[in-house]
């Protein structure tokens, strides 16, 4: 079997079959990939197969797609190719063992960019949200995005308007990595609006689909397409997610791939957030305010582990020595015995205590008797 | 023993022993709180009791307390009375016997107000956070406190700057009720801003303490106040806090009780919301957008659960019917073949689509075949 016939082949299934096409998935794992392409091209296969196919199956544009790609700067990455995402795609055939709807590995990938898909997907996370974007959710969306790129995390989204575009933006302002995978052909410049950042995003990473060149955009491809995007990361961020936003889609399919899916808290007098904080709210996804918890979050990337960030209360006097202290006024000074009464501490240990204060500058010893130091306040939120 | 007996030695017993006094407690526990206050006045007493209480011994100040006050309409609540909460103080028992630091009940309360006590924290939220407040969490404080009132549960808080005082102030803004736990006495106005408002809630609601009348407010008292605010709510709501703010330590003392412990998110990029963003991450807190939400997870309130909020999407086509609906033009129409190869769906079933969609309005039939209808456009987020 040579390498041509191979991609010819894929390049034919990737265009004959709509994903998601179960049965042609299993036509092509149970005879192999030309094998496959030659039963359908001759209608000898399976009802559930022919279902699946006949609407194009006369059509063979393997060789032009492959050629058209090629002009690009593109190529047909295969799974029998070294840089196929193997490792994140497993994740694909076990909710599919499973019976999960959005278990189904792509036949082949169209992809725009020098980079190796396999080497990009090692270290990625996927960073997405609703087109319709607050300016708070771009702002962090395009934070989260610089700074998980400059750790060297592969920034994956769906470049689309709002979170998923400032999410890119962020990433390429690093330097890259960052991968958008598109629900149509990766000729095509969709939303308009990105042509410029989909021309830039093959320069520091890749632009990559399982929809054959010239393949419009559609509201099923969408939703098939975020599977993909799931499955490429070691886990999900939601930025912003209004309640029918297609983020959630992308939510339930990363947590049905088993990654780790997380959201973004915002404001609650905001509709952008309210799907995130639904997810939070529900247990399904955890909370990341930084891209050092995102980092921590998803545990394989486990490089850079956030520093622990509780509250120590160093220099507070605690217990009797706190009550001594908040005895002390600030102006005179009074008796060890005010203090005692005042505190209620007995007085051998206000006498023990107000020494020991003193050594700490929290105390002073004055003529009319003891007093808060000067340098003894201290500042703090009760 | 007369009622003036019992209330004379809990107001005695109130002022010897700073809490949280546990040796005190015991003793009353054990021998009644009119002969433990003669074997402390005595000094008749263990060394963990004479610690905890020969500091202010001497001075019996009980009569004066008392009557000043009831000379600004006040009272102290003692356990023998009938408006003790017995039942929300329960858990500070239970607290204790598992040797938590939170558990301790008060020896008695001084309050101001005319609301009975038990009454009032039949149904109460603790609604706390940062004295340094955002705007937007003093909105959110406000708006909670409001909506709580206006339900019927009393809202609970510590009567500070910032967040305490939003919320108090929305529970009043509904007519009540609210009650705010002091770290000082009831005749003292602290902070010293908030003396209007300390004023007012006595009659929509209770100003309430376990000091007498005259102790200062100290820091030691804010941390030992705090599990007396956790105690009285079903749950706590933090809307705000910063990393060291005090409203963790009732947070801690929340959790500690056995109570539900609600975050408010905010915005990752402000500081104040952090310590909410913390709680959330670590799963010690639940997520809390709305009040509906704040009374659906305080459980014994269960009144009004909210309303399920998932996304149905009505209307929309599924699966092949979408496919087929996506693959139709918005100009002139095409043939129902092309929309096959369009949509990679068999034609026989395409054309039983067609008609389908026609019938909702979705598609339409033209002189060059089939075209999306005009009304068939669907506004949603991918």
């Amino acid at each position: 079997m040579s390498d041509d016939e191979l991609r010819l082949a894929r390049a034919y299934l990737s265009r004959v079959a709509e994903p998601p096409a179960h049965a042609v998935a299993a036509l092509v794992a149970a005879v192999g990939p030309v094998r496959a392409a030659r039963l359908i091209r001759d209608g000898d296969v399976s009802a559930a197969v022919d279902s699946q196919t006949s609407a194009r199956r006369d059509g063979d544009t393997a060789a032009e797609d492959l050629a058209a790609v090629a002009v690009l700067g593109g190529r047909l990455v295969i799974p029998e190719d070294g840089e196929w995402p193997a490792w994140p795609f497993n994740a694909l055939a076990v909710a599919a063992s499973h019976g999960l709807r959005c278990g189904l590995e792509p036949l082949a990938l169209w992809v725009r960019g020098d980079g190796e898909l396999a080497k990009l997907t090692e270290r990625a996370v996927a960073v997405v949200g609703s087109r319709a974007a607050s300016a708070y959710g771009q702002h962090v969306a395009a934070e989260f995005g610089f700074g998980l790129a400059e750790a060297g995390v592969t920034v994956v989204s769906g470049a689309a308007y709002g979170i998923d575009g400032a999410a890119h933006r962020g990433a390429l302002t690093a330097g890259g990595p960052t991968i958008a995978v598109l629900a149509c052909g990766v000729d095509i410049a969709y939303p308009r609006g990105h042509e410029g950042l989909l021309e830039r995003i093959p320069h520091h990473g890749l632009v990559v689909s399982e929809y054959p060149p010239g393949c419009r955009p559609a509201r099923h491809r969408f939703l098939t397409r975020n599977r993909l995007i799931a499955a490429l990361g070691e886990g999900t961020v939601v930025v912003e997610a209004g309640k029918r936003s297609g983020a959630k889609n992308t939510a339930a399919s990363t947590a049905a791939l088993g990654r780790v899916l997380m959201a973004v808290p915002g404001p609650v007098t905001s509709a952008s957030s309210s799907g995130c904080h639904e997810l939070l709210r529900s247990g399904e996804a955890v909370a990341v305010s930084s891209v050092a918890e995102v980092i921590e979050s998803t545990g394989r990337l486990g490089v850079d582990l956030v520093e622990a960030t509780r509250a120590t209360e160093v220099g507070l006097p605690q217990g009797e020595a706190l009550r001594v202290f908040e005895a002390l006024p600030l102006g005179s000074g009074i008796s060890a015995e005010a203090v005692a009464v005042e505190s209620g501490v007995e007085l051998p240990r206000v006498r023990a205590l107000l020494p020991e204060l003193e050594l700490v500058r929290l105390a002073e010893r004055v003529d009319t008797g003891w007093k808060r130091s000067h340098e003894g306040s201290w500042r703090g939120d009760t």
